[in-house]
């Protein structure tokens, strides 16, 4: 076994002994390839305090045998949950932890029929994430690289934009551009959304062409091997008008002071807090309508949560977004986003393309 | 409301009434979208035999407001399935029907918690889902547009398909050149395996170049507005061995019957057995090793599924893949696939590249 996935399986049986389980079963995916390697889009993985088993169906037997570290792997064709369950029940399994919040009813009242009345099955909530929540250095190199080509491409694509240029193919320019630089894509949909557009926070690029005078929000992250980046800037089309400045200074000057203050051992809800603050003293908090931010790693969406009121502290090693934004409707929105490593030394941005250069000029 | 939605929900009212169902909460987003047009990542909607709720958070509002139909948007801050519970609380409901398999043990326990003892939640596997499969012929056209675009853009690498190129390369100008006409993507991530990796039947596109004497199956989609297509061709670089044409021929075929036989009426499982037979005449079944299809629509794999034994009969509206395939171990693999229409006058292939110019001349 390679030493990382060794390591994090020892993780995962001390938390395993700290919480009385004798057993885990492991149905979220990232979770799988976290631990062992595997990266397919089916499998069940049963851990033990000594031992795990990795069921996958026979299209990726021979995936799993060549990548998965730590398991036995078997191939399974009557399906994975069932032969999850015989195997608990052949085993006398008695307490079985399960990730509550990856696995289905349908899937759950499978298992528990099929498992028999004597295997209890224990929700165990988060243990793998809190795992994967802090990074080690091999991680925070790859999510550096995916920063690093995420900003790049950024720069690159600015060179075309301009009125009459569609937001679907500043789409395409992106993605196309992150792969050959090496990503295996995109992390999640790229957002390109111009002119009032971007009052919506999760617009899908359209064919709207940019026009002169729009805000054009940009929001991208390349997946490079299996760790993610996720960055948000905002450019305008033309000289702004005095609100834009305003606004987009208001932007600017709380997602520097949030990520200032992401350093281990404050709250991730103080975060959240100097954002919703800096933009208060603008009067503009009530347009910021969603949370600062969220760890980022294998997916783009792990712990630590930023948002209001979260108690947990971030710890060395936490990766996140940063990533207020103001929304107003019929006018458009402006975000800024960075990712961001909670490091020994304080915070690092991750995904360093300039935030300055906001001003497209015609 | 436009009609189509109208249509689905009174269909799914009709369904809720056939089930004694006084609600149906819908947590699938998929579903969602079907029902109402809303397509954002996050919402639940609440359907009743006369009204329909859709609760989003605030980065939706605006969204939900714009493309919902036939529900009343309500924004909630204050988390989803809080919001439904309080609501059917309130309501006095009783009998709830839930998606079973689209909904966590997580947040099924919440929103039990949150309801109360006297809300009782009921599954409903499907009920959605069985509507979707049958696709009206708006959807058909969608799907068509989608399957024309994939066919395109394959024949359209193919004429830079040769040894030195990389997998990765050719992923990244199938993705482009879909979004350049018009798709909003690739429905899933596109497969591109040369050579041993061919016998990964899901094998992700990695650094590998193409070289000579490499099968290389290229498995993509276009997802065009909301409807997906799926196809798979496998090329061959230089002259083929003897071994390879014996078993392209033999994946040809059994692709070509299996479609032949996907008429209104039939069982699924029919038509997965028809291929596998083909298969067999020429000693090759054990060699394949997944379904022969599965529904295609707004989701790439939904209903009905073409599988071992499967009993449920083809109708009219249903489009599904037939995707046979060979996977060799050390060798390689061969998979031919098209989205088909079971259409009122037999089957009609939606993904119309040719399948016999596979032999890519050096």
């Amino acid at each position: 076994m390679t030493s990382t996935h060794a390591k994090r399986q020892n993780a995962l049986r001390a938390a395993l002994e700290e919480h009385r389980l004798p057993f885990l079963l492991v149905t979220n995916l990232t979770n799988i390839a976290y631990l062992t390697g595997f990266r397919g889009t089916a499998g069940i993985a049963l851990f033990d305090a000594h031992e795990a088993i990795l069921w996958v169906d026979p299209r990726y037997t021979l995936e799993a045998r060549e990548e998965a570290r730590g398991v036995e792997v078997i191939e399974e064709r009557g399906g994975l949950h069932k032969a999850a369950a015989s195997w608990l029940t052949a085993h006398g399994a008695r307490r079985v932890g399960y990730e509550q919040a990856h696995l289905s009813c349908a899937d759950f009242s499978r298992l528990e029929k099929d498992a028999g009345r004597r295997v209890k099955f224990l929700p165990a909530l988060g243990l793998v994430e809190t795992l994967r929540a802090i990074k080690d250095k091999e991680e925070v190199a790859a999510i550096r690289e995916a920063g690093r080509i995420t900003a790049e491409v950024f720069e690159k694509v600015l060179e075309i934009v301009r009125p009459g240029v569609s937001e679907c193919d500043l789409a395409a320019e992106i993605e196309y551009l992150m792969r050959k630089r090496g990503a295996r894509g995109a992390a999640f949909e790229t957002i390109v959304a111009s002119g009032p557009r971007g009052a919506l926070p999760h617009a899908r690029p359209s064919r709207k062409l940019l026009r002169e005078n729009d805000l054009v929000i940009f929001d991208l992250g390349a997946i490079l091997g299996h760790y993610v980046a996720d960055m948000t800037r905002t450019v305008h089309l033309g000289p702004p008008s005095r609100r834009a400045r305003q606004v987009f200074n208001a932007v600017a000057e709380a997602q520097a002071k949030a990520t200032r203050s992401a350093r281990s051992g404050v709250r991730s809800g103080e975060v959240d807090a100097v954002a919703r603050r800096t933009l208060a003293a603008h009067g503009l908090a009530r347009f910021f309508t969603h949370s600062t931010g969220h760890g980022v790693g294998m997916d783009t969406h792990e712990m630590p949560r930023l948002g209001r009121g979260e108690k947990a502290r971030l710890q060395t090693g936490h990766v996140v977004t940063v990533e207020p934004g103001v929304y107003l409707e019929g006018w458009g929105g402006i975000r800024i986003e960075d990712t961001v490593l909670v490091g020994p030394d304080g915070p690092e941005v991750l995904t360093p393309a300039p935030k300055d250069r906001w001003i497209i000029a015609q």
